[in-house]
């Protein structure tokens, strides 16, 4: 019964690696949480130079540590589940493979930049384990008013970015090479910075008729940047409203709710009120009813 | 019958060119958006000097070909129109021209800067073709909500340029132009940068006194950034309810729905409240009740 | 009778000088209002050294033009007010004289810097002649929702002081005089600059501790410029929807408009529906009514 | 009866320090605010050294009569409580003991850097006479958007500092150390900069696909600045709502609100519609309804 054993032992260790309702399997998730933000820390501080000098050995070694645990993960992770090329090939298959190779490839072909950023891709992992995703769909309300918001913001970004453009391709004709609006994309990067509001001031306007077309376009900035804002806003109150039920009335429904009050005719002979409008007789007793 | 064959060629060429109903038509408008993307891509290149000068000779050539195009484009769509004068003149006809004419031009006159802007105007050219300002009408709720804020937002900006040359001149005074405050309109440019907390950087107070001073129209550009926020936020959401039919309920209704409710009769018998109107009978004792 | 001729010419000046109602009156507001931007302008091109330096005769001549006229207007209004003493000591009339006088103490003292601002004083004349504070008293909505959200502004704002402070403080110690943040006031001013998101960049923090301080104050001042802008926002739906008289039901309102429908109980006897919660009698034929 | 009299000494001195109630606890609180305040603008002096070396004299003095004044207090404060350790060892008493022992410290050990922070911890005691802690919570609308916000914010900022985190591993990538991104914390640090609109400028992007991914970034900041806004906006709403009882109203209720309306009777002679509820005849014709 060599199979059956090893079954149980495998879907012990599914159990442990993809559920989190088991005290290992909580366990497992928090050593890889750590492990994962201890990878990207390592990445930061390898990136200082000064630190990379100092403690290259222990650095080294860290990202072998990872690496190796990693390698044990992966390889768990096909091992324990029940159709090992559709984990390979789903998006976390990949990113879990790429989190592993950094350090094998840099074995081979020497330290590059571009581990760097597959090292950086780690942080992914951190979406998995967390639940991430899941957890920002349950806010309904934000993820609601974000969705119903999204088109109107494409719009608007849309009409941000031409109105860059020709701000842009402007700024560069006034302004020219001398003062930094060295070509077009360069004007056009410039036109966003401004229109963002973030002004690293890199690149500033020195002629005057230059500052005058950049306040211009600041004066814009800041009057579209409650556009968005507003839209969000709003989108967030109707989809607040929408979850609790809660709601404004319609015009209809006013008009429904008021027809039996409005008028004040009452009867001469039994003095029964709350008649229809341009009622002829009383609801009541069939009398006559004389209008005001 | 050569003048209806001509006719029917032609009325062909109108569908082609001003309708996007057929495949032809269609197709048309896509050659043509690819057309004046690909140009002002152009643009943008041939201000990199470093770009312009190792592939001067094909964005020679290419600022030729997207020339050729546009010039059969707008014979095209003189021949085919029925009067052609009102197209020559109107205002997408004027911007099709002078989208053509930069080529002809710098042939004759050499290439000037203002030539660029010319060939920049190209972009205006894309709104027909994506019939934008229909679709930002067709958003009626973003269009409303703006078009109802757009009275206070413009008096919201007089008040801020009134802030902004009465500081503007305070801080020229203090700063004077040692520290780059160099005029008084220099001075209303910084105030704008400041107050629309934009802050580029590439002037800033020096003195004690007018980084105080700063820091006042700072804090007041932050509580002031709020009011058009607000503003376009709370007419959105206005906006929204007119559309959706949906709406607040006025102190007058509230009257009336509560009309019907306000029985103050009390039964002789029990004391007992709260009857419906026209009771005969009390509804916890069954005693007679006499109208009021 | 020339007393009362004078009276009549007296009255007549009243009416162009301080009535817009009549053609004369408007013309005078109009010349006016063009005076008083005339000599902002003046004053900042004056501020221009190369303009300066270039036109200084006809700025010269134009600032006596303007203090002419001004002074004239300021007799006009002496005399033909009934109790010229209220006016001069009036607001309007304090700042009517400041703005004429300073070409007479130039001529005096010699031109001081102390004059520009005297002369930068003008622009609050034009408060005056568009009524710009009625016209702001007029926006009820937005004055409305300004004044309310006022002292929850107040209250922000003096955090968002006390937070600069404490925050200037540490990064004064962090940072030190070598990087710009020489003393405690001027880590203060840092400190707004960031929170407000201004961030001119003219100090900004160098060593690593200091940059994870400022992340964290910027990250709290993007958090809080949500704070007044949410305030705003919402005082002016509020104030919004007191002006249309449209507003939100109350808990009671709904309570008392559903006594007359909870109850489903229908009369044995003769079918009457709408019995109060317990009803024991059928308000109708007074038969008893079996509870369900 | 020398500890009677020493008893009520005691509970006096208790009154006028810890109660505002009585003329000499008002005077004293004042008196302590003017204090503090004063401590602190002698911090700020003391860190401009210009003023230092000029008058350190005169801040010697007064910091050595603020530390005289507060020792009295402290002393006072624990003679005067019933259970002097329960105050010593509180917030405040530890808060009161560090804002006092920075001159005695710097007798023995010389003028630190560290004494300055613990001089700047004497803010904190502004909130205990200001009882500013209370006020803000007595502004209830304020804090339950804030508290009722809190989840949401706090999400939010974490996918922010996630973002950071990726765009600052690629800008390192892309612009590397020669343009200032020396490091991937210092390229995190300037994301953030970014993100938030702050944008100092003390690192800018200097190639060009770096400064397009900080077009991505700024646009990215600009679109999700509104969703904190937008949260805090409509939150600060619904708990303005709950503060005045108003609210919108509930499916259910307008449902139930209906049902007194729902006529559906039609008479049988001239077939009119809408009469009130339990009619007996029509209001138009005088025709007798029967019931359904």
């Amino acid at each position: 019964m060599e199979t059956s054993t090893k079954h149980t032992w495998r879907s012990k260790l599914h159990e442990i690696i993809y559920e989190a309702d088991t005290p290992t399997g909580k366990l497992f998730d928090v050593v890889l949480l750590i492990a994962i933000l201890a990878s990207i820390v390592l990445v930061m501080l390898e990136s200082i130079s000064a630190f990379d000098a100092k403690y290259h050995d222990f650095l080294n070694i860290s990202e072998w540590i990872i690496t190796i645990l990693f390698s044990i993960e992966y390889i768990a992770r096909i091992v324990s589940v029940k159709r090992p090329l559709k984990y390979v090939f789903s998006f976390y298959g990949i990113i879990d493979l790429l989190s592993t190779v950094p350090k094998y490839i840099s074995l081979m072909l020497g330290g590059t930049q571009a581990l760097v950023a597959l090292r950086a891709l780690r942080l992914l992992r951190v979406f998995r384990i967390l639940k991430l995703a899941r957890y920002l769909g349950a806010s309904n309300q934000l993820a609601n008013a974000i969705k119903a918001s999204r088109a109107k913001i494409a719009v608007f970004l849309f009409a941000v970015l031409i109105a860059a453009t020709i701000f842009g391709t402007i700024m560069y004709l006034v302004e020219g090479e001398e003062n930094g609006f060295t070509n077009i994309p360069k004007s056009i990067y410039w036109c966003i910075v401004t229109l963002t509001t973030v002004g690293f001031g890199d690149i500033a306007p020195a002629t005057p008729l230059g500052q005058f077309i950049a306040t211009i376009i600041m004066i814009l900035g800041y009057g579209i940047i409650a556009v968005p804002t507003g839209i969000v806003s709003a989108e967030y109150t109707k989809a607040s409203e929408n979850e609790t039920g809660k709601r404004l009335i319609t015009d209809e429904e006013v008009e429904q709710l008021k027809t039996v009050i409005r008028n004040t005719q009452s009867c001469e002979n039994c003095l029964a009120e709350k008649h229809p409008d341009h009622s002829h007789f009383c609801h009541k007793c069939g009398h006559e009813l004389h209008h005001d």
